[in-house]
């Protein structure tokens, strides 16, 4: 199982890419992308577009996992990041990724068992687990690194109810 | 020069294409998109970005017209919206085809010559200017129409202001 997980943003989008192998958790890739201010609305979004079709593709991503926006002070934000998720819904219908979406609370709670927890928590709890990446990554990366990882908790339990029901039914 | 507008929504989205053909301005198509409801999210959005994506290149479209959109009472639809949106973007990137976002008393204002007209009204205008199409289309519809030939106007100004700079500066 191959899980993207990314925070998206327009000014920084972080994003993990988690496997597991045998059992074995495994951070492929991880980072950010910063989109150029200097382009026009439509060259980022297919900026945005190209750079995660890439690493579906570089990574052969069977599941997507996002948070669920919430409504900020600024309503145009809240638009912006509408157009960066409707590309990720299309990647994922294109590919034939599933999605799966997590409330923030529902992210902290499964990472830091505290679904109030701080940014700074749930990084800490990222480099505990994947003590090989910089303990200087951005917040927007380990957060994304969160997501990914709830992802991928997600398609093992879809995953081991199917395989319960198969072994029920058989 | 070859237009396409656009009033999105995940209900129904209208559009339409005009085309200015040695100073005949010409309806080429103008109807409306469904996204079926039994269909998941990304999905609906495959289906938008399909729809949208043949259009264009049947057409040769060159300009993709659009209503600035105004956060209404349900920030979940305004958010929607934005996944729609975004793909438009992504569109207007990919196929090289620029964006004119009008407000919607710009439309009005443009169409009617009253910026606080009626959807009624503005169908009506459209109906003389086109007589062809069918008395009971849909106000999505003819929205649409109205914004496409925004579109056009505004293209036609860009085009001579330009001829007027080349004019002036040689």
């Amino acid at each position: 199982m191959v899980i993207l997980g990314i925070d998206p943003g327009f000014s920084i989008t972080g994003f993990g890419v988690i496997s597991n192998e045998m059992g074995k958790t495994i951070l492929r890739e991880h980072g950010y992308l910063k989109l150029p201010t200097t382009k026009s609305l439509p060259e980022r979004i297919g900026i945005f577009h190209a750079f995660f079709e890439e690493k579906i593709n570089k990574h052969h991503v069977e599941a997507i996992a996002l948070e669920t926006p919430f409504l900020g002070k600024n309503a145009q934000n809240f638009l912006k990041l509408g157009y960066l998720r409707g590309i990720l819904y299309l990647l994922s219908d294109k590919h034939k990724a599933e999605l799966y979406e997590f409330a923030p609370r529902e992210v902290k709670l499964a990472v830091t068992g505290f679904g109030g927890a701080e940014k700074e928590q749930v990084a800490r709890v990222i480099y505990r687990l994947f003590p090989a990446i910089s303990i200087v990554e951005k917040a927007d990366v380990t957060d994304a690194i969160a997501i990914t990882l709830c992802g991928l908790w997600k398609s093992k339990q879809k995953n081991s109810l199917a395989h319960n029901y198969l072994q029920m039914n058989r």
